[in-house]
């Protein structure tokens, strides 16, 4: 029989978070399982990495699953490179984050924490996954999409993720039996218009909260906003390198 | 005449750095300035953004020019999500970030504050280059870059940013007479190699810093690390849409 896979199993939402639990439980059932996640939220940290201070990470047990914990001070690219470079024994066959509570979709993809330590892995040479559902309460039902999470990880570690890409999987907020499938998409173009809200403290000094409507502009079938709203759960290669290629040569014209 | 430009100037090291003093002075003879930076340093923020916290802002005055300034407690992308939706009375013509303290080529730009607050205008649709010199330094020289960053600017200007990029500008550390002019490149593909420093605090903890080794696995000639270490000032178009358009059909033969 072949060796069971090594699956690093992180998100954003912290290591008690009840996505990274469903997450950890499916996982489970494929393979041999190491969470390293960060200790409290981090949500909407973008990529940020752990340079001028120092990292702390504990190994811990949750609950009573065959996986190795380690709870971490850090972000989440923090954790894939301490899981990759520092704890696991091996190189993971594959990394997933998630189970999110709430949308990695769209634009959403370049603040979101969850999808950062998938990107991370993809930087490093691991196949990765980030999973999200439509739904940012902590509540939140995952057992219709236990199913989907499995299948796609499995298909990921059967056909290997092509070109370094990292998978954005976003999940509708939907019973199993309203869900029609899976849909490979792009990105919407779509924002974020912000508010702030404007207050003033105890002390008299003004501060701001960060509120904000989201604007898809997009709207066209092809899209990942389009899959969702439609049903569908999107799944969007994401890759690392950030170049406008197509702009190069246009950008040569111009005189410095 | 022409109305002056509205000029966004914000950076990662914190409004007081040397770097983006020195991006201030080169901005207030192109335009009107308004600057919203860092209260502190945030280097390797990548593009987090302060969801689950207040932000506070202050106008400062820190030398005698022209410019507006405010000094925020949040992230290089909440400052330039404040500075266009909130503190600027109309919309910038331009957003400029930097100089950065160390460079910003080729992955470094994925966890770069300095890169996020310029990916973050562009995204809200604003013009927007971020400007780093490959010199760590707190007293790095600034002088042989300062008119290579004033005629940039005014290209961009006079030119457009096409299709919604954000320009990742990195100066080797050269004098003026050194360097070679400016290249347009992609990319480098390149990665960390991270190296974990194990340590134990007084009370007996280990915890760890972050280090690493910088590999670059590319060395093609149309880079942006080929241009610097040859020599030339390198800019990056660079794009929100981290789809992989080019895999979407691949990753369609998938079953689930």
């Amino acid at each position: 029989m072949k060796k069971k896979p090594l699956i690093l199993v992180t998100n954003d939402d912290g290591i008690s978070a009840p996505g990274i639990r469903t997450l950890i439980s499916i996982m489970n059932d494929i393979g041999d399982v190491v969470v390293v996640a960060p200790d409290s939220p981090q949500s909407a940290m973008g990529h940020a990495i752990t340079i001028n201070s120092t990292l702390e990470c504990s190994e811990i047990k949750l609950d009573s699953g065959p996986q190795k914990e380690y709870s971490c001070s850090g972000t989440p690219a923090d954790c894939v490179k301490l899981g990759i470079n520092e704890l696991l024994i091996r190189r993971p066959d594959i990394c997933v984050s998630g189970i999110n509570h709430g949308s990695n979709s769209s634009i959403n993809v370049i603040y979101s924490g969850t999808m950062s330590a998938a990107i991370e892995a993809s930087i490093e040479g691991v196949p990765a996954i980030g999973f999200s559902l439509l739904d940012y309460n902590w509540s939140a039902d995952f057992e219709p999409i236990k199913n989907y999470v499995k299948n796609i990880t499995l298909a990921a570690l059967k056909n290997g993720i092509p070109n370094g890409n990292a998978l954005n999987v976003n999940f509708p907020k939907l019973g199993n039996d309203e869900i029609r499938g899976v849909k490979i998409c792009r990105q919407a173009k779509a924002f974020w218009i912000e508010k702030f809200d404007k207050r003033t403290n105890p002390q008299g000094k003004e501060y701001y909260w960060l509120t904000g409507e989201f604007i898809d502009e997009d709207n066209k079938k092809d899209t990942d906003e389009w899959a969702l709203k439609n049903k569908y759960i999107s799944i969007v290669p994401v890759k690392f390198d950030m170049t406008d290629h197509k702009n190069i040569e246009q950008l040569k014209s111009w005189k410095f």
